[in-house]
């Protein structure tokens, strides 16, 4: 196995571009065996001392799905109150999550405490489980973008409150809440940038040392 | 741009599988525009409020360089330590980093106290920074591996030391010391399950709420 083609590395560039966060979701469901695949992109994903420390919950109960909106409106309400001016107004207009319409609520943990690996890797720098993890997102929304599939991230919520909610067991992080669905729309230019609260640098900068 | 075809699809899950931590560097050069080029994988991840918060230091003094492998040196036999018996013996013949290796050394950071992005989306979980560039590196590591380069990602070291020594700015946090070059042999399974310190687990446990 050596490099791959270089037809595959532009489309790949492509999927990389347009891979967005996506918080505008039709609300029609995905196919259960569709999602499962997406998910199963965890089992190929690398993680410190080969621990494998996500932990997925998916969240279908109604009321549970309320309570984690309401999570989210009371926390962004709050973030709100941090910008003042125009920002603020620029801020208030933002869509922020898309957890209303979207038909699939997934939330990720990290166990902190997995004895999986044997502690390999992760005495020097911990943090190195939930980094697995985040890895581990990544690879499964670029899989869920080739199929069309439109993820999520929502980070504007009171994990401690969340976790009990969800009751997870005490050495579980919240890692990600994610939103999946078919997006309405489809952009290779971030919602922010396109509405003018941040722009991309256009270039990148390398120190040297 | 909806979904992408089957046969790209059946190419990414290679790909994925063919991801694997690298420790089994050659010693010649990468070209300097293919390393470029992944580098520039960066512009192309999502992060928290548009934050672009990674940080990069391309380490080539042999000094400095040095004293990365030095750090690291110490910090492993700091982790053996903490083994025993059987166990002690399977990770001392454990090779868990290629930095004398690889020709490059790439270190990079998370800036928590950039101002772009103006906050949005990490007041609640700040550690989104952190998640923003771990998931621009997973990007970055596909790209490589998509050329067939290898990447390994070394986490036994004293952060707050290699910080000191690269003369960091007080508000980086390292996220990852990379090795990047050409690798001596591929494979899709983990070295670590091929020298059997753990297995991965063959089915997604999701649970539902």
């Amino acid at each position: 196995m050596d490099a791959f083609s270089k037809d595959f590395r532009d489309q790949f560039q492509t999927l990389l571009a347009w891979r967005r966060d996506v918080r505008r979701f039709r609300a029609d469901p995905v196919d259960e065996a569709l999602l499962m695949q997406c998910l199963d992109t965890f089992r190929l994903a690398p993680s410190v001392g080969l621990s494998e420390p996500w932990r997925i919950i998916r969240v279908r109960s109604a009321g549970l799905r309320a309570k984690a909106i309401q999570n989210y409106q009371t926390a962004n309400a709050r973030a709100l109150d941090g910008y003042a001016g125009d920002q603020a107004e620029r801020y208030a207009g933002l869509k922020l999550s898309g957890m209303q319409e979207a038909p699939e609520h997934i939330a990720i943990f990290c166990d902190d405490a997995t004895s999986k690996g044997s502690g390999l890797g992760a005495t020097t720098m911990p943090e190195m489980r939930r980094y697995s993890v985040v890895g581990a997102i990544n690879l499964m929304w670029l899989v869920a973008r080739a199929h069309g599939l439109g993820v999520g991230w929502v980070s504007i919520l009171d994990a401690p409150a969340l976790c009990r909610d969800l009751a997870t067991p005490k050495d579980w992080s919240l890692v990600a809440y994610l939103c999946i669905g078919w997006p309405e729309t489809s952009s290779d230019t971030p919602e922010l940038e396109t509405v003018g609260w941040e722009t991309r640098q256009s270039t990148l900068h390398i120190e040297e040392r």
